[in-house]
């Protein structure tokens, strides 16, 4: 992979920005070795996708946009412009972490696929101790948290595409990777989330929740409520029952018509229900068979 | 341009290792958000143009090879992992800054000439005040001053190609901008080298002292041999006479046949002199024509 010059100049500015919310044209012209006309340009082309603005002779960047300016209560938020990936890093951190970058350099998704994000998204890992019988329930309440929130505090439905993708549509609009390691008495979870927030996916299949509401949208809301209801992530799990319940309406996999590439080859059938195990069950020519979300390479929807 | 994938990595580790001169594989690894298989070989790629080694599960940067490590008397100097360029970037800076980068992202070198650099040279830019009586001989001791370091102190006889190259046979291995602003008495310097130290030129033409002697060589002992004899640059430039002198018998331009390149065309000639304006004075059918600095685009000596 390659990091273009534009690209490049961008994180250099962040990374100045991250720690200020107004700066002087001119300063960050000296502080970056960089003309004042290059770094003009360079923070016109930041604000189509972030909240950082031109104004007169200086620079701003929307607190509620800057996530070095959240200081979430009981969490350590890290925030840096560049990481190889936020899910490596977040192994080495503490409980109780969640790490941001604007840019992944080696950014994965699931099966070790590469994961492009781009400027303007929320890319996430939050980590965290969750108990072994709850583990088995993260895949379906991670989903449903971020289901609620888009349309309680965004007014965005969306529904999740089994395993881990949440679609507007057809189109994904936010992709979650769940990790855990194993402790004495507990498990670690590693939460990452890929949010389109005020990115432009370059996929024609995924979209942005900027491209549906029509303008950009400050990130440290929607960052302050993924932390809130992920601190209280286990006590949504008192009454499995009615999660699977909820689980099940949003789940826009339901009785679709189904295509899994696995590495075996191509299952296909209707998709009928997920088991306690989180495996997607299919009926094929009337035989139920579930497959598990670690042999499903990719999942497509046929109608 | 684009920068590739590893190039970023390495930037990332040379960015925290700057600080310090031994750090654990693990840290590294945890601080950037990648494995530690990637960091490992991306330290080892770094070891053949740095004095950057992996000592079992460590991470060492020889302080010798290391700017950051350097506190130059009277000096103020800024060692940064990427910069626009160390020519912008001085523009900022008080007087008596030198400012060294690791990588330039926008590196130019004369008529907005792109400096290609790469990892292990010495790229560095430094800020002085010069009387406006001793400007136009900067450009005559600074390369002098270059030549003598390498012969005395590395043993590598090298001449200087007019009008700001300093070449090994016929091979460059520094190149030199020189640029003035004025102030109400007295002018500012910002001199620029792009020295090829423990760096792999890309072209043909281009040769590294590390080809030349084999080894790597630390580069703080060279920044400080500059820094030394840069500080008193105007006290060289007491005896006009005995310098130009000492210039003419290091110019390997001098009695060449040339081809110079100018924006309105080619002039080929025998170079014979360098003027009191610093221009290359060539005899051209049996003319003289001086010409300077500012309109030779590019020069090479036909034999």
């Amino acid at each position: 992979m390659v990091v273009d010059e534009n690209t490049v100049l961008k994180l250099m500015i962040m990374d100045k920005l991250k720690t200020t919310n107004n700066v002087l044209l001119k300063e960050l012209s000296w502080a970056l070795g960089v003309s004042v006309d290059r770094i003009e340009s360079a923070v016109k082309d930041l604000g189509r996708n972030y909240l950082i603005e031109l104004r007169g002779n200086r620079v701003l960047w929307n607190i509620a946009d800057n996530p070095s300016m959240l200081k979430p209560w009981g969490w350590k938020l890290i925030h840096e412009v560049i990481l190889g990936s936020t899910m490596e890093y977040a192994k080495g951190c503490g409980l109780w972490s969640v790490v941001v970058a604007e840019y992944q350099l080696l950014g994965r998704g699931r099966h070790g696929k590469k994961w492009i994000g781009g400027f303007g998204g929320l890319w996430a890992t939050f980590r965290l101790p969750i108990m072994h019988e709850n583990a088995n329930y993260l895949p379906l309440v991670i989903p449903l948290i971020i289901v609620d929130i888009l349309d309680r505090n965004y007014g965005v439905k969306t529904m999740i595409k089994w395993p881990n993708d949440i679609i507007y549509g057809d189109k994904k609009i936010i992709g979650i990777l769940i990790e855990a390691e194993a402790m004495r008495d507990r498990l670690i979870a590693n939460i990452g989330l890929g949010i389109n927030v005020n990115n432009d996916p370059p996929l024609p299949g995924s979209i942005s929740l900027k491209k549906i509401l029509g303008r950009k949208i400050p990130r440290n809301g929607l960052l302050s409520l993924l932390i809130g209801w992920i601190s209280r992530v286990e006590k949504l799990l008192d009454d499995p029952r009615e999660l699977k319940e909820r689980y099940m309406e949003r789940l826009a996999t339901l009785n679709k018509k189904v295509r899994i590439m696995t590495r075996k080859g191509v299952l296909e059938g209707v998709a009928v229900d997920v088991n306690e195990l989180g495996e997607l069950v299919v009926e094929v020519n009337g035989r139920k068979k579930a497959i598990g979300p670690d042999l499903a390479l990719e999942v497509r929807h046929a109608d």
